[in-house]
């Protein structure tokens, strides 16, 4: 306890300059994801080195991811994964394979091994549906049919990343048996299966007893209980912990509303998942733009990125008409937490280099940068036009 | 990160652990606070031993502390403290005075040096708010001026527990030199004058600027900002950096039902708080009740705490009337937090023996189960008379 100022310090200095930096980026109306990131560079070992080595900020990053993902869940209702029409469907399974398949291609070409390649390819696979919703509630759009078949693609896709996620990391961690891919798979859709059938039901005749405890907000405990469980038991059968977290919270999505638990986890979140990424972001090697190699990496990812989304979404929401399919597939390129997690956990398993985790930490920034002023564009040239 | 599955299963064990037992002790009509430091004695050391030695825990708890006392904060209003009448200033300063000097003397009495006997003291005095609090809204008579007093005067006794706690705290680290307390006295008035007069019109001014920012509840950021900021300055200043914690939340209590400050961190401290309560119990050493000694001075410093509270704050509220001077004084006989705080800092700083601190958690706890029966009988014994 001799150096908890300290510690204290750090804590304010991560949380602080998180929030500012997020609050600068949103003022040059772009995402305060990259703001808090950029916190980390700046507090990280690559400039000020504030950050310093305990174990606590990292653990603390962990609990703010399960906190975003869980949260993430709660507003992803499994009717409507399965309600949205087959166009959603198709835009997310495209928008899946062409990024992914240029990822990888792209990475064997440039001679990386075959696990890298996967990981790549995994990282470069999810929309994050957080940007994409907010892009879309900047603009007034929500409730567009363009943004409903976007919003719906974003959850399932966001799905297909966990999966895809699920089965890197047993990847990451053996060789690659495509016994073992099909064992993880079986085992990671048995996992969301059994929770989405059976435990949905437990969980959804339980709670309305919890909800007459004593206890103050016992609702939104038992849900803080349900999470770190499933994220322990998640992490324990060697999916990521964040799937847990998800799972918890598209389980108990059907009872958000009734409970409030998105708006009674609002402070956890706004305290916790800055922690995140600030972290990621002080695990950034800006070295990238003196190496002229790994800088053009990086840009061909990103492109590939963009145009992997571009012609798997807008192939798939074709059906909308052409104006509508380039506004689909703009609005499905910014990627968020789930391609910076699968990079992180890639690298903490020794499965990519640090130099690829940067191409796409980089991939991702300028996806999330390039997003909002093109898709504001395309709204108002389709506007001026009807 | 290759341990991070068994932190996931700790954190869970914690949280689920200190959730449940708090619920069954709410349904025997005791406070939660009970619950979930026997949570602690349970996983700790003591009997299952799978809290394990991470300094994660106890950060998690540093931070679960700062966060209850800056809610505390955010309920106390600093025109309340003035506005309540010499009867809760005279109820609060006579109840600090005779468990103090009941303590103090005792601890004296039984050979224990000097320092050691004022921390004994100090850990008798401040009444605490929450479980007063909570128990009179249990009884539906907050409302009564018997409350009112109680609660004014809990408020001003725990500024002055914190006063106490921060010149107890220098001279555990030093030698017992008058000069010295007075220095900390001054230091520690001047800052929290300071805080309450400039910062408090600082925070007043920049607050509604805040509001207007365009990041998701920037109002909560910047309390969060303020809390850390404050917690970690008192810290370096050799105060508790809870005293920070709570001077930030007093500054903002003006604001905080504008801005829903109370209800925004509700789970913020729902879900670190019980961190703070297991960790300490986990720090219990049971041998209490096998060492007649120990267990003796146990229910000794007990008997003093209550007659202290009862003598003291009766004396000061015998304007009110015999039975409600009664009241009064059983209503501020529950300790809670800061006592605990200021044992366990006496025990990291060792300038108390472990023995002491858990004779200390046994008064806390015995005041805590005491007083809800007690008031109950005298509340419908009052009732019934009238």
């Amino acid at each position: 306890m001799e150096n908890i100022t300290q510690l204290l310090f750090i804590l304010f200095l991560i949380y602080a300059s998180a929030k500012l930096l997020g609050e600068l980026f949103e003022r040059f109306k772009q995402s305060a994801v990259i703001g808090e990131i950029l916190a980390g560079v700046i507090l990280g070992p690559q400039v000020l080195n504030l950050i310093g080595t305990s174990e606590i900020f990292p653990v603390l990053a962990e609990i703010g991811v399960i906190i975003l993902l869980f949260t993430v869940g709660l507003q992803t209702r499994t009717e409507e994964i399965m309600r949205v029409g087959s166009t959603s469907l198709l835009v997310a399974v495209l928008g899946v394979i062409f990024p992914f398949v240029f990822g990888y291609l792209y990475t064997l070409i440039i001679h990386h091994p075959t696990v890298e390649a996967m990981f790549i390819g995994a990282a470069m696979v999810a929309t994050s549906v957080g940007i994409t919703a907010r892009v879309f509630a900047d603009l007034g759009i929500v409730e567009t049919k363009v943004a409903r078949v976007i919003l719906g693609a974003a959850v399932i896709d966001d799905v297909i990343g966990l999966l895809v996620l699920a089965i890197v990391t047993g990847l990451g961690k053996g060789t690659l048996s495509f016994v073992k891919i099909g064992l993880i798979t079986l085992e990671a859709v048995g996992f969301i299966i059994f929770l989405i059938i059976i435990g949905r039901r437990v969980v959804h005749r339980m709670v309305p007893r919890v909800a007459s405890f004593r206890t103050k907000d016992a609702v939104l405990s038992a849900a803080i209980i349900l999470c770190l469980f499933l994220s322990a038991v998640s992490s324990y059968i060697d999916l990521a912990a964040i799937i847990g977290a998800f799972l918890a919270g598209m389980i108990l999505s059907g009872l958000n509303l009734e409970y409030n638990l998105s708006i009674k986890t609002e402070s956890l979140y706004n305290f916790l998942v800055p922690f995140f990424f600030v972290i990621l972001g002080s695990w950034i090697d800006l070295s990238i733009f003196s190496q002229p190699t790994l800088l053009w990496a990086a840009l061909v990812i990103t492109i590939f990125a963009i145009i992997g989304k571009l012609l798997g979404c807008g192939l798939g929401a074709l059906n909308l008409g052409k104006k509508e399919a380039l506004m689909v597939g703009f609005g499905m390129v910014p990627r968020g937490e789930v391609g910076m997690i699968i990079a992180s956990i890639g690298l903490s398993m020794k499965a990519i280099t640090s130099d690829l985790y940067t191409v796409i930490i980089f991939m991702v920034m300028a996806t999330t940068f390039i997003t909002p002023p093109i898709l504001r564009k395309l709204v108002k040239k389709v506007r001026s036009e009807t």
